[in-house]
């Protein structure tokens, strides 16, 4: 049975089409005969349904490439072809899209559930596979996000050793069920937080915000983040370092004065993480710091008092739209979030955009 | 009973000394009386043990600062204060470094075992307290290392909440008992690992080198950093690309094909992987990837078959000895290797220079 690599694609005749595509989900029929992805040929190949391969490219004068020779050539990505081989030992008839027969092109591979292949009209993942050392957009991910729906989106990387990782990659929607009245207070803003002296129980005990200076009591320290956003919503009035107690700043000079504190310990960074903190505090989230964690919060989605705590459900790390994921830090993350039951959420923003939300997890298929 | 601030210490008479240092190690004696640093006079001050401090600086009209505008002053760094507190919570004494008492200036803060103080000649840790959002240097974190043996060098870590992490920082030796004798190879160099087609079982079920292509045998898979540390030792001959099987690279020049690639994957951080993978191997300690835990290495100090294979004691992060770490991600690497019960060690080392080993835990003093 001969089988042709013109340079794209490998062309082989209806002998091929029967066994291949008729029988197990390789290529697409074409003219009678059967036109496979090369990642498609090496596994044909690799499993010894085919023996050899024929170079049909110019100069290449028809040479017969093995497994060996065909692997080791530029026809084929050996990424490709680890993430092909591993979801078809899975039981996964899978399809590379690379050959445009799939309309929406999101991954390189649409994989369709077990049991169903090319002929059918559902299918289960769409897969993007990277190497561990390739850089990975937001954007990718949230193409991936946006597949849901016709196809889970997933990010399968190959770490150098050859192993896989699954991840899904979902748009989550953020929602609890936190919200409560609180009174006006006035604080102190120090280097990097603001103290305020006389607290109502509902501030820290009841609506979580900031902690006691002191297990027993006594006034409540606020990061900076969470005056910020007391003082944009007029609960907090500041005074600013060494002045008088009763020289409150106005209202808004206040939350500038923080802000401005923020961004000169912080940078840029602040106010995408004010701007995440303020959307999650109005989804009726309660967010705390994540830095025991690494990330920038941790989240509470139903808070009535601080005595009957849940569990935080979710790590959130803010980071720039434009940012691009190095594979082995999604891997810590996922791999930290997974070992304390919880899901790890992207929040994307810029300074002053909206807020796209990216969760990822470690999913076996 | 009045203390008195001077722009850099607190000051006050005899009975201060009697009630403050003798009876609970707090500043040292001076000249009949006491001299306080500005944290332990807030310490003082929070407590009720002073009510206030009279401003003595040159422009402050002798302003009595209660703890309140102490804390809001510039004397005193609130990062400082919330360490210093919370190790007299948990019932040590303490000396900030900054007065220079202590000859050895490692840390913040030198503190005493339980139930010994200043009078006594033992150290149990020299601390070194930042906010989560200053960078700690390598050069700071060894220092802390070295310190061990005068007291354990820690780090403590105030996050944007005043909650504290301490890290303990040690210089770990790195040892084991994994050597195994090798026949030669010959591997084919792909896009981004090397294929040895016909392995002997030492390769990789005894020596753990790579990873078989398939579950029931067939090619062993090696990373590029594991091809060259084995093509620099002589076991493995490279096979260039689209090449012949027959045309094996001369002696030397397989390293080199390597070596290269390996470069145009990752850059210079190769060559640092290289060289810490060599160091680890040459310890009896075999390095297989880290990347499910988002680390450069997992290693494995005792590997007699891969069939009985034990725990994986350590992550290892390489990094460049100039590197500065964020806190939080100290904190995320702390966590991850906990929560999988490793210890996470990082390997600082140039391209050529030697390798320093440090590592970093959770402690709670």
């Amino acid at each position: 049975m001969d089988a042709t690599y013109d340079g794209d694609l490998v062309r082989a005749g209806r002998q091929a089409r029967e066994q291949f595509y008729d029988a197990r989900g390789y290529g697409r029929p074409d003219d009678g005969g059967v036109v496979l992805a090369p990642v498609e040929a090496a596994h044909l190949l690799f499993r010894g349904d085919l023996d050899v391969v024929v170079d049909g490219r110019e100069g290449h004068d028809g040479d017969r490439l093995d497994f060996r020779s065909f692997l080791a050539s530029t026809a084929v990505s050996e990424v490709a072809f680890f993430v092909y081989k591993d979801l078809r030992d899975r039981g996964f008839y899978l399809t590379p899209t690379l050959d445009s027969r799939v309309g929406d092109e999101t991954g390189d591979f649409v994989v369709y559930p077990r049991g169903k292949g090319p002929w059918d009209d559902t299918v289960a993942y769409r897969v993007r596979a990277v190497s561990e050392r390739a850089e990975v957009t937001a954007d990718e991910l949230q193409a991936l996000a946006a597949a849901d729906g016709d196809g889970t989106g997933v990010l399968a990387v190959v770490d150098e050793e050859s192993e896989l990782t699954y991840l899904e990659i979902d748009s989550p929607t953020i929602t609890g069920s936190t919200h409560h009245d609180l009174e006006p207070v006035t604080g102190d803003l120090l280097a990097d937080r603001v103290l305020v002296w006389d607290p109502p129980t509902s501030l820290h005990e009841r609506a979580f915000y900031g902690q006691r200076l002191d297990e027993n009591g006594g006034p409540v320290q606020l990061s900076l983040v969470e005056a910020a956003y007391l003082a944009s919503n007029g609960t907090l009035s500041v005074v600013d370092g060494e002045g008088d107690a009763g020289d409150a700043a106005q209202d808004g000079d206040g939350e500038q004065a923080v802000i401005e504190r923020g961004r000169s310990v912080e940078g840029e960074r602040f106010d995408r993480r004010l701007r995440v903190y303020s959307a999650l505090r109005t989804a009726g989230v309660a967010p705390k710091t994540g830095f025991k964690f690494g990330a920038d919060f941790r989240t509470y989605a139903h808070v009535d008092s601080v005595d009957d705590l849940g569990h935080s459900e979710t790590l959130v790390r803010v980071l720039s739209p434009t940012y691009a994921f190095a594979p082995r830090d999604l891997a810590l993350d996922v791999r930290l979030a997974h070992g304390v039951r919880k899901r790890i959420v992207f929040a994307l923003t810029g300074a002053t955009a909206g807020i796209e939300w990216l969760s990822v997890e470690r999913l076996t298929p």
